[in-house]
């Protein structure tokens, strides 16, 4: 990509993060080429779809929160701990951008959508962390890497609904204590600071 | 109301819940009045905003979802059975109605939409049923009536989600059995009836 493509890219990434940040992924594209001084068919030339811009603007996410999975995968010695402090991240990460578990959820089945790959490589990610947690005793092993996806967006989409999100973090708990094993939860409890009660 | 106001208001209504019942909640207002054969004045008249035609629309289902809850409360010899069926029942009767958990969600806390009292009603219908399991050591303590019915809430969105939906009746045993406490989900495993593992 020529240097001037390369800064027009930019100032359009730069200029869409600020609007999905204030309005949540649905913000109209139209409103982002026109924040960002261009047309709407300049906006469409580098990002052909929603999807495809988020993938972009996403991008440094979603192989950050992969890495985090590696990383957390030879690190810690507790693979339940591994595994729900990944899922935390994820959840956190995804309430960040309004909307976005939405189009996940569409796009990890989807095999057009601009953020499928994406979508496949982190659910194969947590699928690692947990078949770790599961091989340990830690994590119940009748779910699979498809249903701690769901999981993680069902948290994230609770996140996203005002009215929710003061039980969030209260919620997160009581999910993942259905993922360990009381073995598992055992640890975990004796592992994460102390918290009153709700 | 006169009997052709009323047979008009009926007619609305019979269009409106084909139109959801095709389209999810967002379907266009001006569609339905298009649908039925009367301008967009006339239905705001009788339903001057998307929740009031709701709750117009799932009156009845709210009643019988209320009923149904007082009725185990009382027929139901297991706290955690009837908990657990009830719960069942508020999911399945959600995803019927395509995006309605997200304005249910909105309603709980929002005391100016006409959904708000069915809400809050439900709301507490689940948490007596969920109180009356806690007090037989059933369920877990630390959570509430808000807990509950934001759990229902997820569950709903994912069998709303068509890439998700598949893996809801698993997660719905798998957040259903972080509700309940040990000794609960050893009765219900005991009474429900013989599932093959995933």
């Amino acid at each position: 990509m020529r240097a001037d493509a390369r800064k027009n890219r930019d100032h359009l990434l730069a200029v869409a993060g600020a609007a999905i940040t204030e309005q949540g992924v649905d913000v109209s594209l139209r409103d982002i080429a026109r924040r960002a001084d261009v047309g709407l068919a300049t906006l469409l030339r580098h990002f052909p779809t929603r999807e495809a811009l988020l993938e972009a603007l996403l991008r440094t996410s979603f192989d950050e929160l992969t890495a985090k999975a590696d990383e957390l995968d030879v690190s810690t010695s507790s693979p339940e701990v591994a595994l729900v402090s990944w899922v935390r991240d994820c959840v956190a990460w995804t309430t960040e951008y309004r909307g976005v578990t939405v189009l996940m959820a569409a796009a990890i089945e989807d095999a057009d959508s601009a953020l499928h790959a994406s979508c496949v490589t982190l659910r194969a990610a947590g699928a690692r962390l947990l078949t770790r947690a599961q091989v340990a005793g830690m994590a119940r092993d009748d779910i699979d890497g498809d249903d701690l996806f769901a999981l993680i967006a069902m948290l994230a989409w609770l996140g996203d609904q005002p009215s929710l999100a003061p039980r969030a973090d209260h919620l997160f708990d009581v999910v993942a204590s259905a993922i360990l094993t009381s073995a598992g939860n055992s640890v975990t409890e004796r592992e994460s600071s102390p918290r009153a009660g709700s």
